[in-house]
């Protein structure tokens, strides 16, 4: 089995970080300096003699052997660009389970993940020809508070890892609430994904059992040219200001601080987001600019230059107007120049499901007018190193006053901890998804 | 606007076929006799000046430019192997709508999904840019037998265009039964697909609303090598035998006879497949090769040779047993040497849902041991000429003796006529989807 060398690399670097080409583009730091990225990283390609896949009839195409290392300081799904396919599954762990089972069932994943991210059939599945196309998959495992009670160990649990603020706009609904573990499956190809969840599922099936599973998409590999910014379905660019060079992630994503088990972890948020597609399809483009406070074009601020130039919240027009409305997504979303800190790794997908009166009728303004044919929104995740000083102050700014808030409504909101990565031959705890975390709990 | 060149083609073979080559295998003819494929397509890549989208900032990867030409004797989403995913939208028209408004609304799509699938913005459209990565968009239009009545003419209405016959494994449901007017919209793009589906809900939002959406997916594109049959959930290789030449095309899946506004029309139906998963799984490889007749690997028959071979129901081992189970899935699907009509057009496509055990609970067999954690199946679709002579005959058989019925179940059936294909300048009728048909109601 290949052990991978990122466990030495602090920058964590060597991971193939770029479907996209995400670090060619001029990067933007968060408080408004712009750095040069200085390096462009492509997935890597399966071509070790010996890891290839042993069936005689196997996928084969140009995105099947492409892989993202499974092994490395941090975990894989993290740094690297949006695959094409989401399925982020929230699990509850059975009753009586304790510190003993889940040092098991993290062994088992991780074994078993391991394998398939690389395109090996994991032990003990009879489908190797399901498991030949990696196309970029990577399982990132997370735990919520309870599953710091599950191990005995409810002292260790972060500060931060409970429920986020409630703001003024959400309409959380249960179905999409917190969980005990959670499991973000990522894939070019839909098929490996299916399989892969199924994998997952089907191994512990005697630890846990399904609370919700949300699954979004992106735009496809090799639909967007390296470098660009995807969309979702307001049209609108999504993950734009985005941290992307190795300090960048670093000093905002990755924790560097507090009990070993925890540095090189990160949390995660999760929100689903409800977009009413039907009354925000009633806007002129120029109204729909003005919400967003970007052009939907480019993507660059309404106070000019170009995607990654920074918006300019003092710009003003000929009377003296500001250009940027300072009700503008754009505008509350920025970090103020005094909190550096208030940046996060988004990583949003969309989701589409067949139209539901129900759902949607829950979700409209008593003065909306637009019948109602769309069901759809954001499996909208992000990571940092402290969701109460990077997401919660951009939350709270948002639901305060972010114009979008006519068209978008909170549904779904958990808060995860996220293990460091892990290393196939690690000594130092770090072997199996939170090892590191397990190994120190006094059984 | 380019105008196509099919329409005086009467292969058909101009239009870009294969994203997956599958020409270039031998392809075997109904009655098992091999015919050796000449030609091997590849997609039309949109080249020619002022035919782009016109958004300063479009998507630009090389999937993004990829077009099949709408325009052709045919319908697109036919002939073509399947793109990565499926929309099928079935649609009931509303209250007192007539001949008028039919023909209203079939130009209004045709037109739109003229520009949309060549990666043009559709006229009305604010979202030059979600339109610019047309990634092998298709839009087949089809009708069920009410649109006949709608548009006053009964009478015209195919003899085959009714329910099917009950299959004795049925376990149909009303919430995926039949429509007046289906959309089969398939892309290798999610996010295109998803504002596809949205524009032409939007723009006939006074005409029809959606009865059901069914979703589905199969490898993306570049993840299986040039004409590599795709697989489904249990593994197994789907579409080895499907007719490929435009001969077999002709024969088979375009309608030759009739009146005119049928011909070069065709038969589409869509059957929803529950899959147990859950229960399949309990198998050993050497019990599910025995239920489908093929390897896994090779999706080649049990009694020897390739995956295109013919298969040899007559096979015998060293002690005088068939080799393939005639109750296997290849023996009872096979057209007996006296039909070779019994050939139709599969473009199956996998749908994975969050596991629903009220749905998967429905379709278990009393003596089901597993744990129900999937919720899997296909949106089975079929293209042929006459549906009580092609899937009807082998459907009976597979109800009747088919060994992986222990493990599928059909919970969804209906049947649409699919108009000829269109031209932008057509002066015969076939400049719209249906123009034939409505042309030739007196009003």
């Amino acid at each position: 089995m290949r052990t991978h060398t990122t466990s030495s690399d602090p920058s964590g670097d060597s991971r193939g970080l770029s479907r996209r080409g995400f670090l060619t583009g001029v990067s933007i730091a968060a408080g408004g300096a712009a750095l040069v990225a200085t390096a462009s990283h492509t997935h890597h390609v399966q071509a070790e003699e010996g890891r290839g896949p042993t069936p005689t009839d196997t996928a084969s195409g140009e995105l099947a052997s492409q892989t993202i290392p499974f092994d490395g300081v941090n975990q894989a799904g993290i740094a690297e660009p949006e695959q094409a396919h989401l399925n982020l599954l929230g699990l509850e762990i059975k009753p009586g389970l304790g510190l003993k089972d889940m040092k098991r069932l993290m062994r088992s994943w991780t074994e078993d993940m391991r394998r398939l991210t690389q395109g090996q059939n994991p032990l003990g599945s009879l489908e190797p020809e399901l498991a030949s196309s990696p196309a970029n998959l990577t399982v990132t495992c997370g735990y919520g508070p309870r599953f710091f009670d599950v191990i005995g160990a409810a002292e260790k649990r972060p500060a931060w890892l409970k429920p986020l603020p409630a703001y003024s706009t959400d309409k959380l609904e249960n179905r999409w609430g917190q969980t005990d573990i959670v499991l973000q499956v990522c894939c070019d190809d839909p098929v490996t994904l299916a399989f892969a969840v199924r994998h997952l599922l089907r191994s512990s099936i005697d630890y846990v059992k399904v609370t919700w599973l949300q699954q979004g998409f992106m735009n496809a590999d090799g639909s967007l040219a390296e470098g660009s910014t995807p969309r979702n379905l307001f049209g609108q660019k999504d993950g734009t200001i985005n941290p992307r060079t190795s300090e960048e992630l670093q000093q905002h994503v990755w924790i560097n601080d507090g009990p070993t088990w925890q540095k090189n972890g990160s949390c995660m948020v999760v929100r689903r987001i409800f977009m009413n597609l039907d009354t925000w399809e009633l806007l002129d483009r120029n109204s729909r600019e003005v919400a967003i406070g970007r052009t939907l074009d480019s993507g660059a601020p309404l106070s000019g230059g170009e995607e990654f130039d920074p918006i300019d919240t003092k710009a003003t027009d000929r009377v003296g107007l500001p250009i940027i409305d300072p009700m503008s997504h754009a505008a509350r979303a920025k970090a103020p120049q005094n909190k550096p800190e208030q940046v996060i790794k988004r990583r949003p997908y969309t989701y589409n499901l067949p139209p539901d009166p129900a759902v949607v009728q829950a979700m409209a303004r008593p003065d909306d007018k637009a019948a109602i044919i769309s069901n759809v929104g954001l499996v909208f995740i992000c990571f940092q190193q402290d969701p109460l000083h990077q997401f919660h102050p951009i939350q709270q700014r948002l639901s305060e006053g972010d114009r979008l808030n006519q068209w978008i409504t909170h549904i779904g909101s958990a808060v995860y901890f996220i293990p460091p990565g892990v290393s196939a031959d690690g000594k130092d705890g770090d072997r199996y998804w939170g090892a590191g975390l397990l190994e120190s709990v006094k059984a």
